[in-house]
């Protein structure tokens, strides 16, 4: 890489080793949104980890707009299982025929199994970062809260741990029962834990619901 | 890591060397939102190795929702400088006193040095991914391409270019000029090349603007 550097250009911004580029790729691509997690927990200073890598995303004007919440209590727990059965019957209901007999084969949360549980939520009034960057784009609060989210996912698929987003959630039915603010926007619920097993593809690729289209396809110039 | 698995658990979706995991959070920390670029170009192949690392990021039923636009022509990147100029005249003027003098010493934008624009747009209304996960939260399809972005950012700093998310622009008038069609939500604009230096700090920290607070300050419980 350095010799791609521009000429006589001071190289104080050094490249990470050829080997790490190549090994971000592959995580990068072994990222998986998962769903079947094994019971057994996940070390508490794992988890820390996991938050720390994650507090290192970008954020605008240095907002930090993010909000982890660790939901552990039953009651809490019981209101998203029962939220998502909900959101999911619902779903479910509104495709037909094959479509229909495709989504009732996926398997679309692992609320049950996977140890750790984890809101994650932007603060949508916060003074930190004096509402830089923010006066156009509004949204940048919560973006910064999704650049987060990725550090996560991809510092947990690093250490063998795997992440799981549910989507299929009513969040304003959940916000008393998790106790959120109303400054407290509701970003991403993510189940975390041990995977059952490694997979090359997305689950929902191997199941015909959907395939990946190349880089071609998304790539424009003006 | 492996040590920490379950007992008894086959240890297919194995860690990473732990040599990476710690070089992982050092490209975290060492990420920044640069604004002093040199004028040399980046390789074409780089780029598209970034654009790459972008596509594999994780999206809500497999929707890939993100949409690349690589600005280049003379008319358009001049629509986006003078966008920027109005917009950071206006914040500029909403900030008093002490407030307004540091504003107006930072360097907001590096869009005439960067050789690289890159917008970054959501499809609003895919029909890829069949609507899966985003019934009760429709924000999921821009969540994942925040989760590209954040690749995309990753990747440059391991390969020692440098990345600037300008948000202080009004999407709205830049639409024409970029020939955005309606579907197309506008999430970030990105000025890419290689870095005038390395900062271990955010340049917004240096300057005084804001500081980092330590995890324990956004992390709950329930």
């Amino acid at each position: 890489m350095t010799s791609q550097q521009p000429q006589g250009g001071v190289d104080r911004m050094a490249p990470f080793s050829e080997a790490f580029q190549a090994e971000l790729l592959r995580l990068f691509q072994l990222r998986r949104d998962v769903r079947r997690f094994k019971r057994d927990p996940l070390p508490e200073a794992e988890i820390l980890a996991l938050l720390e890598a994650a507090h290192t995303a970008p954020s605008v004007g240095l907002s930090q707009p993010w909000r982890f919440v660790r939901v552990q209590s039953d009651a809490a727990r019981a209101a998203v299982v029962a939220s998502f059965e909900r959101a999911n019957a619902a779903a479910s209901a509104a495709y037909a025929d094959e479509r229909a007999q495709l989504y009732r084969n996926l398997k679309l949360a692992g609320l049950r199994e996977a140890p750790e549980h984890l809101l994650v939520c932007c603060h949508t009034d916060t003074a930190q970062g004096h509402g830089l960057g923010r006066a156009t784009l509004p949204g940048t609060l919560r973006d910064s809260v999704l650049c987060a989210i990725q550090n996560l996912w991809l510092a947990s698929r690093a250490r063998g741990m795997a992440v799981g987003w549910i989507s299929i959630l009513d969040p304003e039915e959940l916000r008393e029962p998790l106790g959120l603010p109303p400054e407290w926007q509701w970003v991403a619920y993510l189940c975390m834990g041990w995977p059952e097993q490694e997979r090359d593809h997305p689950e929902l690729e191997t199941a015909g619901w959907e395939h990946r289209r190349p880089l071609s396809e998304v790539l424009f110039t003006r």
